[in-house]
This record gives C-alpha cells, structure tokens and sequence, in this order.
C-alpha cells in the first residue's frame, strides 16, 4: 500500500486524494506554492496529513532560501510558514507543525543557514514518523472500545489518507482487523466532496475490511434500524471544553447518535487538541466555494446562480461526545479536566 | 411555466425531471411502457404526479385494447393497472390513482368499449385538474402555519414538479409569495438524486422565491446558527397513526429539527394518507440501484465494487410530526383520530 505522504532522498510525493478512487496518482510537491495549492485543493487532506505536508513544505521552502546570513533566513522562513498557514483555517494540526518548524528554526539561531536547513528537514520527517507512532497508539486505545462483531459508523475520511498511516478514527478498526476481529463499517458519503465515498471506502476495502456506503442522509434509519454499535470519526480541532470541530456533517451525526442512544467517539492526536481555543464557538470556520455544491461531482447539478451556503466544517458540542481517543489515552466528559490531563503525561 | 404534466388533444407529455436543472424538456408519453418506464426512472415523480400520470398511463393502455367485447376490456385494462402498479413500491398515490380508474372501469361494466374508453380519458383528466386545486387548498391551509420573515427548510422536492401545480411542501410558500409575504427557504440538496438542487432549488428561483441551497448533512448546522423557524416536507405515505413515508433523509431532518425545538410540518393530499396502513412499519420502501450512490451525477465517485445500501424512502415516526397539512385541514396529534376526522368532512 502506497502512503499518503512520502519523502525519499530530498523528494517529496503524495497521493492526489482529489483523482481516487478511479486513480491512484502520485504526485511530486517541489515548491512552497505546490504544497500550499495541494493543501488547498485538498489533494492532501486529513488534519494530521496536512500538518506533515505543511512541515515538509516549511523544509521545503527554507531549502529554497538563498542567503547565507542567518537572521535573514529566519526572517525569510518566517514568512514561508506564515504562507502556508493560510492554506486552510480550521485543522489546528497546520498551525502546530508550523509552529513546531518556526521553534526549530530558531532554535538554530546565529546558526550557518545550511544547518538550519538540515535540521528542518529532520524535523519534518520527526514530526512524519511520530504521527505513524501516534495513531497506532490511538488505534490501541480506540479498541478498548470496539468488541467482535461490532459495527462502526463513520463520517469523511480520518483514515490512513488523512495521516502518515493507520488513521485515526479508523486506526481502531485497523488494529481490530490485525487482530482478527469482524468489525463491519458504514462509510456516510459525506458530500460535498464524497471523502467517505471515494476515500474512506477505498481504503477500507483495499484493506479487506467489511464496509458499506451510504449517502449522509441515511445515517439516521440505519441507526434506527439497529445496524450500528457505535460512530467513530476524527477531528480538525478540539476545543478545551471538548467541543469538536470536524467535517460538515459531524454535529449531524452525532445528535442522530444521541437520538439513538449510541456512542458518539472523536478520535484525534494531541497535535489537534487546541486548549488555548476555550470552546467551540472560537473556531474559524472555512466556507468553500460553492461550486463544491452547485457542481458536485464536476457536473451542473444546481440552477446556474443559485445561492448556496458551502461551510466545511461544523461543531459537535462536547454534550454529544462520548469520549475522544488520543495517543495518551480515552478522556471522557467533563473535557476542561480530562483533556488537560492528557497533555500532563 | 411549463406544468410537469400536460395532456393536449389526446397527446400527453411531461417535463423530463432527469434533465432538470440545466434542460428543460418535455418528452412524449404514448404508451403504458412509456409510462411505466417514466415513472421507474423518475423522469416524472413527487407523489401526486406519479398518481396523475399513472391515471393518464391507464387511460393510454385502455386505448390500445383492441377488443371490442365489454368483459375482455374489463380483463385487458385490469393487466394495464395491475403492470402501472409495478413501477414504484412506496408511493400510495400511484396505487390510489389506479384503484380509482379502476373503478371507474367497472362502472362502465357492459357499456360499449369506447364509451368506457372516454370515460377513463375523462377521469384522468378529472385526477389531473383535482390535484391543482387540491394543492391550493394545502397552501391555503399551510399558510396558517407562516407568517411574514420565516424562513423554512425543505428536503427533496414537493413543489409544483411535483404536482399538477403549487406543490405540496412549496405551496404555502408559493401562496405566501403571491400575498407579498417574505418566505426565504433553505433547500437541502437530497442525495443520492439530487431533488432539492436540481428541482427545488429551480422551481423556486423561476418563481422569484430567495433560496439557499445547502448540502443535506449542512441542516444540523444551519437548524443550530438559528436560521430555521419550520420544517416542511410532502409525502409518499401517511400510515394510519401520523407515521410518514418520505424520501429518504427525512427522518434525521425530523430528528434534528426536534433537537433545535423546530416545528417539522408534513403536507400532502389526502389521496396520501393511508388508513389501511396501521404504521410506518407496514409501508413497504423501495430500494434502488447502488449506481445512484456509486456513481453520483454520472460520474463514478466511490471505488468498483463496493458495496452499498441505498432505500429510496424512510419513515418518521408521528411523535416527531409537528402537524399533517392537507387540503381538509391540518391534522395534529393525536393523528389516529384528527386524520380519520379529515376523512369524514
């Protein structure tokens, strides 16, 4: 299986997320400006796979940087991390390998600039090796929760995609499988952009896992047709209060959850826990372009001009959320304490 | 405006609803199988158009008997019905369109064919001009239940593609129109066809009405920024006890508007509540083709192969039903005794 993100002797590559499930393409990221357009157009995606792009796209630009005085290359890398920043609001993870990247830089300060460059570049593959780490610790505490049999719903895609490897949300379910456990999935669509459909039924299957697509709307009769034992999905923030930013769709879900008396679990690294954001209300959300909606699929499927509202994201209360699953382990409510006590281990 | 169905001189012809938003073509229906197959392939849906269209699919199939011998047409045209009827499951109207130019067959019993042939031409028609006027009556009565600056949120469509004209769902808001009165509707998009954007979101526009078309796991979101004083969707199904059939979606739009403390209103014509269906669990749901989910807008969007679940209805249970809009009046619970009531002025 080929990852998401690879990086072999100074080259960068991705799967372009935009082309599965119909190809499989691997494309090279060169430039500050090639990583910051995959950001955006989502061809990297995944809150913990966008912050390792975007730490190897910071290297990538501090490559690029062509003085050989020290502080004008703090001063240049300053502005290519400020850049990639702009990329996408919402998924903290961004933020968190940008800054990891800007401490390092000036940790090297007065440094020769190519020292500083080398010493990037190691972060940025530390900061892509933890995260494989990462999530198959939340795949270990994630299947304290899960039994034989079980039957997990899931929404977007917090898989193997959207990280260096295992996912988050479905590490669990990949772990189960390692374990020869019978976990069955249903994988929402999740319109606009069908990561459910095109990502997370792709790579479920390709690992042999049990899953069956529905469109978002039927979350709610196969809940209530007693089909599913529990809802899993990632998370682009969390709130100190546990309130959980994540894809359009989640605060949906999970209310349907709690309608039907079923579990409601995030599953997330620490990297995207934000305890300086106090609650939900604080998060930027990001609207997308409309067309996302108006030509779903790249065909018109909507009155030429029609007024559409596109918000990616959305946020679950933390009334709804059961528990959220990181690599230090399950915090459950009330979130002010238990996430804190996670980053006290 | 063009009407979804329009029989001229003998000739019928309907909007082809598979083409809309970006073309607007009526094609020719001249034979039960063309019928048939319009209906199967929801070139012609919503409710009380496959009831109005079915009535004229009879009427052509009577036409095409050759026999000249009473008793034979009785046995032929009884095939014609019982074929129409196979075309979709969960729609109560088809099933009561047919019954009713059944009937209207057998009192013809040992008439001359021809005579009872224009008999069946003139109760389609009557089916036809009924539903136009009993679409005004619910939008009259619907209206009671708005007032000036709402803005309500609707899913698939039940507007005038519909109907012989105004819609169900829509009419009020198409009446409110007419007095002046400001009506903004938020439109979900109704995966895995596409109903809202390409139906609902065009009907309202030609008719000047402000429309916001969102996705459909976007109505959580919007239901909690605020933005929505009413649910109000039409029906496939009304069982005895207020138990209600509809496209599928429907039932979390229910779940979630009851969360935000949102009134979820349902209209449809009488010929939609069936009292011979004790609940919602006697109402049979269609299933349909997984391409419709697989392959989204004629593209393929999720990978070869996997598998999928896709019913085309789903029912709310009458304790989430605010209140039955029709054209007797507005039911409220308890709906065992107000819908039969409805039955009786």
């Amino acid at each position: 299986m080929i990852h998401t993100i690879n990086y072999t002797n100074g080259q960068l590559s991705i799967i372009d997320q935009t082309k599965l499930p119909t190809q499989m393409e691997l494309i090279n990221i060169d430039t500050v400006q090639d990583c910051w357009d995959a950001i955006k157009a989502l061809k990297v995606r995944g809150a913990p796979a966008i912050g390792i792009a975007a730490a190897y796209g910071a290297y990538l630009g501090a490559r690029s940087i062509t003085t050989a005085d020290p502080q004008t290359f703090q001063q240049e890398f300053r502005a290519v991390t400020a850049y990639l920043a702009t990329s996408r609001p919402t998924a903290v993870n961004l933020f968190w390998a940008l800054e990891r990247m800007e401490r390092t830089a000036q940790s090297q300060a007065g440094e020769p600039v190519i020292a500083t460059i080398n010493r990037l570049e190691q972060e940025a593959i530390k900061i892509h090796e933890e995260d494989a780490q990462t999530c198959r610790r939340i795949g270990e505490h994630g299947l304290e929760l899960l039994s034989d049999g079980m039957t997990i719903l899931t929404h977007c895609n917090a898989g193997r995609l959207a990280t260096a490897q295992y996912g988050t949300a479905l590490a669990p379910i990949y772990l189960a499988k390692e374990q020869g456990m019978q976990i069955r999935v249903f994988a929402d669509e999740t319109r606009p952009l069908l990561q459910g459909a095109r990502l997370t039924a792709f790579e479920l299957m390709e690992a042999g896992v049990d899953v069956t697509l529905i469109t978002d709307n039927m979350a709610g009769m196969v809940m209530k047709q007693g089909k599913i034992n529990a809802v899993i999905v990632g998370t682009d923030r969390v709130a100190a209060n546990g309130d959980v930013a994540n894809k359009i769709g989640t605060y949906g879900v999970a209310l349907l959850a709690k309608a039907h008396g079923i579990p409601f679990y995030v599953a997330g690294p620490l990297s995207t826990i934000d305890l300086a954001t106090p609650t939900g209300d604080d998060i930027p959300i990001e609207e997308r372009d409309p067309m996302e909606v108006t030509h779903g699929m790249w065909k018109q499927t909507a009155p030429t001009g029609v007024k559409v509202y596109n918000p990616a994201f959305d946020v679950t209360p933390h009334e709804l959320v059961s528990a959220i699953i990181t690599e230090q382990g399950i915090a459950r409510p009330p979130y002010e304490e238990s996430l804190k006590r996670l980053f006290e281990v």
